[in-house]
């Protein structure tokens, strides 16, 4: 590692010894033997800054608790994971981490009617009615993951036996989250482009109805897929499902944090989005968004009595199971709400990033741009097979010399070994890191000697 | 806030900020505009270490994101919250927070099959088998929360109509897990002492077969409760529901990660515990740990299929919804668990000063301790209507008055303005810090005159 960052981290940790001292201590302040330690540890510090300034000094700590390694790659490198990019916290949410990471942080002022979303200490109730704002929806719940959206929308709405629409590019959460309410998926083909269309969706639709006598319980449908990241017609595909009365789920995993999002003009009556995929918030974190016809049903609180105590818990919602991030997961997401509002104007950018990069890799002779092209996403899936798989059938180290080579350039995050079909993300990339990467294929290509296209 | 306390906040926030200056640069080092921002920003870093060494300065820092107040109540005070003690996080948890709390950050080395408990980098496939050992199950798996293991257990054990025995103290996430399965729940009722008993048990299975002509789906009892943390008998409840033939599912929100837990011994079918409760670790997060007849069903692996691509996922499991924990959640509860594992080893020393604090209070004139007593635990239900509630009739503050007095000893978590019956929680204080609490509140009764018992 280099040395500076092994030292901005050796201080941190500097720093959280110093506050365990804190932690032990008397409220009165500390006592002659702890105000030596704090010396010691004070000591220690400054001769870690000291190195941090000077870029000198060895490491000193390389394992948290024995058996963690210190995970310092988004500082050491550029990072293309294809899900990691849009996760990765700002700033002020590790700030926010390093306040509220205690288990039940986010309690300390809980009062009646004692539910997450009505918590003012810190500010939680007003982000509930901000994000439901953003997303133009009428509630907002924060989930542990998408996933768990889907899960509630589902076991709300289906039953035993029913059929749920989804692509045939869906993400296996949403095939879960019906399998777990008692339905069964039906798959909405894709045209040539890979794309989902609504005419397809429809024909979707009759042809269940048609199967089965009955209409789907929920259309679920993802804007941006995981596989390519293409751009399915979600509007189109929102107005099909609510002509025959559906009510549609607009999955955002890949949207709602990076792009707008309007869930009204879209014609959803749910929208789930991602915290620690595209909202740069600790896991398993995420958001549920209803509209107002939907939400007695998906939000519905507690009906179920003690039979004995005669025990109510009214206030409760069913779904949720009550609270859901009582903790450091919410209060990243809270802190990085501002700046993940911000950055959501500037989604062109990234696209136009994304764009950049995917034509430099297209002047590589034999390399493909799976995805739609040009990239309306940062997520691309390519196929080197024509490209950088040629060397690695030769290669005494096979397709993980290629990953030897982007980790040599400081480059992490695509998928070990593989030199044929992988994706990658530009997400979050300044222009100055997306040249570097881009110069680094070609490099790599170069050094090589895989023909670049003219 | 205490100067140097602030000052070590700043400190961190410093150092945060000299970490998204690594970010933002290019693998190959910083160029000289990002050299000379960090030199100011290592300034920076040296003027508040400077002032934490001396105890001077004054606060720069005093909002996250704007909107949120540093939260330093563990560091100032001591926290007697009922729920926040054993949750609080571990020096070496706040280290692997600072190093993993970005999203997805658990994923850097996913490979094939491709599923959470199977990462051995780090270490989280062995870490599931250390749970699974050290709670004596045979199966673990980590989960957003205790009452998403509930939800596990009660969607795959109970149909729509189902009875499901709880306690009559359950915590309202056991009846929210049933309800949304579809099931119903009936109570067991207490004794004269408010403990659950294996014949009160047996009696309500009996009464439960004789008005629906069918056995309880289940039965899910709380080892302590959250009401009183009085120790039911968990493992006679454990023999009755086997005599039945009804699995058992232990609740161990209140025990797993502070005393030792035996599945085995107990007879538990599922033992689930919550991280950010009492394993130290960020919300939210838990542990389902399943014996070896149980796990096929719960832990069951999707057997879904795409109709048009025939798509299988068959690894991922359904309940779990594929993985869980895929962040910092996760990180803090196997950087916390060697101290977590330890710390239940001095379980007796934690009931000890609960019950040096009980006596305390109780030698205050007109206090009641309402939990069992001697305490078995260390979150106890007092009585103090008697006692500081005297005071609260007269005073202009009312309740408020003893808060005032508590938080101006340096003392937080109580109830604010409670001055009948309340929680409190004293895990985690030292010998040192549970004297300056019995101290503080004998303190208070004697500046109010309420006479102290003989």
């Amino acid at each position: 590692m280099n040395i500076r960052i092994q030292k901005t981290f050796e201080a941190l940790f500097a720093l959280e010894e110093i506050r365990g001292i804190f932690r032990a201590s008397l409220p009165t302040g500390l006592d002659p033997g702890e105000e030596a330690l704090l010396g010691r540890r004070i000591a220690d510090l400054k001769a870690i800054v000291a190195d941090l300034e000077a870029g000198t000094g060895a490491p000193r700590v390389t394992r948290i608790a024995g058996t963690l390694d210190v995970r310092s790659r988004e500082e050491q490198s550029i990072n293309i994971h294809p899900i990691q990019a849009a996760g990765r916290l700002t700033t002020e949410a590790r700030k926010a981490l390093i306040s509220y990471g205690d288990g039940y942080s986010t309690c300390d002022f809980c009062r009646k009617p004692f539910r997450l979303d009505k918590i003012t200490k810190p500010g939680i109730a007003e982000f509930h009615g901000e994000l439901a704002r953003w997303l133009h929806m009428d509630e907002a719940r924060v989930v542990p993951g998408a996933r768990r959206g889907f899960q509630a929308v589902a076991s709300s709405l289906v039953e035993k036996g029913d059929t749920v629409i989804v692509s045939a590019l869906a993400h296996y959460t949403e095939f879960l989250a019906v399998e777990e309410a008692g339905g069964i998926v039906k798959e909405v083909p894709l045209d040539g482009r890979n794309i989902v269309t609504a005419d397809a969706t429809a024909q979707k639709i009759e042809d269940v109805r048609r199967e089965t006598g009955k209409l789907p319980a929920l259309v679920m449908i993802d804007h941006f897929d995981y596989q390519f990241a293409n751009e399915h017609e979600i509007a189109g595909i929102g107005r099909v499902a609510h002509q025959y009365g559906i009510p549609f789920l607009y999955n955002g995993a890949y949207t709602v944090g990076v792009m707008p999002v309007d869930g009204k003009r879209i014609g959803a009556d749910f929208v789930v989005g991602s915290g620690h995929k595209s909202m740069a918030s600790v896991a398993p974190s995420g958001v549920l968004a209803v509209n107002e016809e939907y939400a007695p049903k998906v939000l519905r609180t507690t009906g179920m009595v003690g039979d004995v105590t005669k025990r109510k818990f009214g206030i409760k919602e069913v779904e949720m199971l009550g609270c859901t991030l009582m903790g450091g997961t919410l209060l990243t997401m809270m802190a990085s709400f501002p700046a993940v509002k911000e950055r959501t104007l500037h989604w062109d950018e990234e696209v136009e990033r994304s764009n950049f990069f995917a034509g430099a890799l297209l002047r590589i002779g034999g390399s493909r741009v799976l995805s739609e092209y040009p990239r309306r996403h940062t997520l691309t899936k390519v196929d080197t097979t024509g490209s950088f798989d040629t060397v690695a059938r030769t290669h005494k180290r096979r397709g993980f010399y290629f990953s030897d080579e982007l980790s040599s350039r400081g480059i992490v995050g695509e998928f070990a070994g593989a030199t044929r079909t992988w994706k990658l993300n530009t997400y979050g990339l300044t222009w100055r890191q997306v040249r570097y990467l881009a110069d680094a294929f070609t490099e790599i290509a170069e050094k090589y000697q895989i023909p670049m296209q003219r």
